[in-house]
């Protein structure tokens, strides 16, 4: 018995809400690259921010004892006490502020953290201001929750960092909720200067907005420290996870810190939406920050890679290309090269077997001129990139 | 340096959205009884429905290996094409039904696939029916989307069985958008017949309601088949998971079935909201549906723990407890005890050491006269809780 829908010749449409969720480009280039690797051809992963290395070993350690010892039963919403535990206890060691335990909310990765920080604190409506260039499911969970995306228009010459300015220029065109930052920054690596996180988050407070700060790629930058938003706005709310620097990105287990007045609305959010976060992946983030070595090790690699790729681009005619403070991705202003950068990675996949993702991901406007390179895999893979670039880009 | 608020005085408020969803009981029971179990004394978990079996144990094996082969990655925002594959070839198998592959979405548990079919089909202010009793979930995501739950209420003389006339009255007071339905249903246990399924999807349709079915006890049921609604309405949304058959809980691993024209929309909500599901857990839920005897083994302890409850609970003054087809829960009525369930859980907990839900979060309206006991424990935990009881009640 095959099931066809007696519907199919008019289908029903999805909501008005899904309909304005943009696809997540950079998803869609890996499905496209998997099936160039399904024929049998070389691709090299470029396109999806995902470190190449495994999970620190005392995490995979503590993974296996727990699948050892029996049930992976639901934890509290908020999660595992021992993990909320040592999670405050890095923000004493890190940064020197203290942070109570009952702060820290476990996620099922930073998605979660957006969806419950969203829904706890605006309603339908709501405008908030998210970084263009920016984090692709800004706009659209946002979108999707029936919130107003707006975006805070990053310029390559405040190296892609926003401003206090451009936060109340916006403000200004229309009443803002809410506003949404990244430090480290996908796609540009920028880092915030501590003044300016400071200015932005005075702003923000004079302005009465609420201060969303996505502290995802902490840890890994080159040569300048990554500060938290906590020390500049103890109201704010911080987003984390263990996906990037401490290469768990398929575990899906991350963090927020809300303020006290937030915790229990957000219990009740994650006791309804999600339940728990994984409990394994809780277990073994626990061991996940005395992974020291191993996490600078990775670091040290992202940060030759990046050598290696911010040397070549100039020769393939990719020179415009923002040196990255941190994170792992090189954003290249590809304007020079192309009018359309969807084709161009299209054709980049095709032609070369190099998988990046188009700028539309991260910028409405911008993004038909830009190509995000990430530079988490190997350095054996980044120079294969650069040899492939060089033959295609002749 | 300590942070604590400056706003603290005059803490802002969560949104409205957030204000609307009640806390999940069944979780803040789990708390409380977590409480007392920290002081040294012991509690009866009949609290949450979650099986005390581990996984089968192919499924810790597959996990074991993907521990040690390496990275974790995201994997494709629709699921490892393996497991969707597992998926549709399990509905042949034991439905008989059909199933592309393309129509399986791998879901972060079925919170997960709730969130993304109310979003992807639901516009604000839509309504949607929802049992009453129910799944409080249903009512909390809902609320917390902006959409209106609309309790189809649940007769015990129907055997706690949606009517097709109940829904008919119920979108005769106003529209509907959708209803959700859950065979076998928490908290009453109830299996819908065939028959009264069929003519459930057939209303809907003739309504033009979108129909979701809940079918995440299949498999465990007392001496009645459980069948999906997707043999009698090929664009049903089903969400499935593999956390109660399949004792994967913590795992956080399900699985949604969607009608073609709702792909490709739930492929982009998944991939901005959640990325992907645990990966671990994919790989893992590759090998559950394999182990039919682990599951069969389990079950039969769950029909001997529920004949036992049944055997006792009238000796208790537990007479009025609805005899469950399916699932691992007993709805009891307790209004000859009480009028005030929540404070009869709660001096159950404190007095008799034994945790149970309170009516309240299924039912908002005779929930204070229900109390849910999960019997997905061991059968030496049913006995104990009978005794605790028995002595308790007296």
């Amino acid at each position: 018995m095959t099931l066809r829908s007696p519907r199919a010749a008019t289908s029903p449409l999805p909501s008005r809400r899904a309909a304005r969720v943009a696809p997540f480009l950079a998803m869609d280039v890996m499905t496209a690259a998997a099936a160039r690797e399904a024929r049998g051809d070389g691709v090299v992963h470029m396109e999806v921010g995902q470190p190449s290395a495994p999970a620190p070993r005392a995490v995979v350690a503590a993974a296996q004892g727990a699948l050892a010892g029996g049930t992976l039963p639901y934890t509290q919403a908020l999660g595992l006490p021992a993990l909320r535990a040592r999670i405050a206890r890095h923000y004493a060691d890190t940064h020197g502020v203290t942070v109570a335990l009952e702060r820290i909310v476990v996620t099922t990765g930073s998605s979660a953290g957006f969806i419950l920080a969203f829904l706890a604190l605006f309603d339908v409506g709501a405008r908030v201001a998210v970084p263009q260039p920016g984090y692709p499911a800004y706009r659209s969970i946002l979108n999707a929750l029936d919130l107003v995306p707006a975006p805070l228009p990053l310029r390559q010459v405040d190296r892609y960092a926003p401003t206090s300015q451009g936060l109340r220029a916006l403000h200004e065109e229309a009443p803002l909720a809410g506003v949404l930052v990244m430090s480290p920054a996908n796609p540009s690596g920028t880092v915030i200067a501590p003044e300016r996180l400071a200015d932005l988050c005075a702003t923000a407070r004079a302005l009465d907005l609420r201060f969303i700060s996505d502290e995802i790629y902490h840890g890994l930058s080159f040569g300048v420290p990554t500060d938290t938003a906590l020390r500049y706005e103890p109201d704010a709310i911080v987003i984390n996870s263990f996906s990037k620097t401490w290469c768990m990105t398929g575990w899906r287990i991350g963090w927020m810190v809300v303020p006290e007045w937030l915790v229990r609305p957000v219990e009740r959010l994650a006791q309804n939406l999600f339940i728990s976060a994984p409990y394994l992946s809780q277990v073994a983030a626990l061991a996940a920050f005395d992974a020291v070595e191993e996490v600078e090790a990775v670091r040290a690699g992202y940060a030759a890679n990046r050598e290696l790729l911010l040397d070549a681009f100039p020769g393939l005619g990719l020179g415009r290309t923002h040196p990255a403070d941190g994170a792992f991705y090189l954003y290249a202003d590809v304007a020079n090269l192309t009018d359309d950068a969807a084709g161009f990675c299209r054709r980049m996949l095709d032609e070369a077997g190099v998988a990046a993702t188009p700028g539309l991901d991260f910028d409405a406007v911008a993004g038909q001129h830009h190509v995000r390179f990430s530079f988490a895999g190997s350095h054996a893979d980044c120079a294969d990139a650069v040899r492939r670039l060089k033959a295609w880009l002749r």
